[in-house]
């Protein structure tokens, strides 16, 4: 028989993905009995990142500046735009230090059954960005699903009335991927897009 | 490159039993793309848990209030205690509605190595309740572990010199339980145990 405050936390514990009510039980019980110092910096850096993280003006990434530190830096291509979905696929690029240019976060993809238009994604601020003409070449990273498809293909038509170069991320057999494993889709554009040697 | 107080938050999480780096970070990003909300409501409802939430004076298990709901409740029969380890044990034998009694919690085990001694588990206020007089019966629910039955045999003599009636979970077979998968421990807790029919 839970007190109530014990029943809220344990509530609000759930909203975060990958948790359960077991688990919710579990992390609220274990934060009370054995980690409250703990609880308490989790709630003031819940708090502090809520009010004070908002979006990069020019890139729409995540950062508690006014511009992130990606597009403020003077060692990044300004001219060099990697479009991607979510802010944690810049995490993923910026790990693999292929990328040197600067990037743009969608914070999403089209998809007009869920009413998510070109305005939602901030291509109203991109389209302003390609017409001003600093950048001269448009890689898109969107993921390859129906919708992020869409996506590029908007943004690829932008880019080209703006009369920027478009690029599209290679599609093919992954690194280490065996073909026996490999789904037909991904084997078809392997095909497709087959390099002479 | 996420920001510092995305780091900071990202690091807070990873303090939840669980919850390594990538779901951490898939915490942080849901919470701040998509249920600020959601995030503020967590953060209070800790905040609130850890200022409030405390031990029963009675039995010990968590509660904003003086005294918990069971210890207070004229409907539990305050002759009967179980003696448990810990707030979720409570909660197991609550979901089942077997027990009318009261509870104990110790808050952990005995456990010399790591310097846990009968006051850490509160064997001081059990010990003056047993000798009150109100209780009649201690049942024993610790673990079926080294540390839980070290625990529960400390208690039992110390019910014993207090002149109050002691028993033990049975220990045996679970229902369900197939021969073939049982553990030769409790296999050999099961024929000891065994009852004529």
């Amino acid at each position: 028989m839970p007190s109530p405050l014990i029943n809220s936390l344990v509530e609000a514990l759930r909203i975060l993905p990958g948790v359960g009510p077991k688990s919710a039980q579990r992390m609220a019980y274990y934060v009370l009995e054995r980690n409250r110092k703990g609880g308490d910096k989790l709630a003031y850096a819940l708090q502090q990142a809520i009010e004070k993280v908002g979006n990069c003006a020019k890139c729409r990434d995540l950062t508690e500046a006014e511009v992130c530190g990606i597009c403020s830096s003077p060692r990044r291509l300004q001219h060099e735009l990697c479009v991607v979905e979510n802010p944690t696929d810049v995490t993923v690029i910026e790990q693999s230090g292929i990328f040197k240019g600067v990037y743009f976060v969608l914070m999403g993809h089209l998809s007009p059954i869920d009413g998510i238009g070109p305005q939602d994604l901030g291509l109203d601020i991109l389209k302003a960005r390609l017409v001003e003409g600093e950048i001269t070449e448009v890689i898109l990273a969107t993921n390859p699903t129906v919708e992020g498809e869409a996506t590029a293909h908007y943004i690829q038509q932008m880019a080209k009335d703006a009369g920027v170069a478009v690029s599209r991320l290679a599609q093919g057999i992954p690194m280490g991927g065996e073909l026996e494993y490999i789904d037909s889709g991904t084997l078809s554009q392997a095909f497709a897009g087959r390099k002479t040697v």
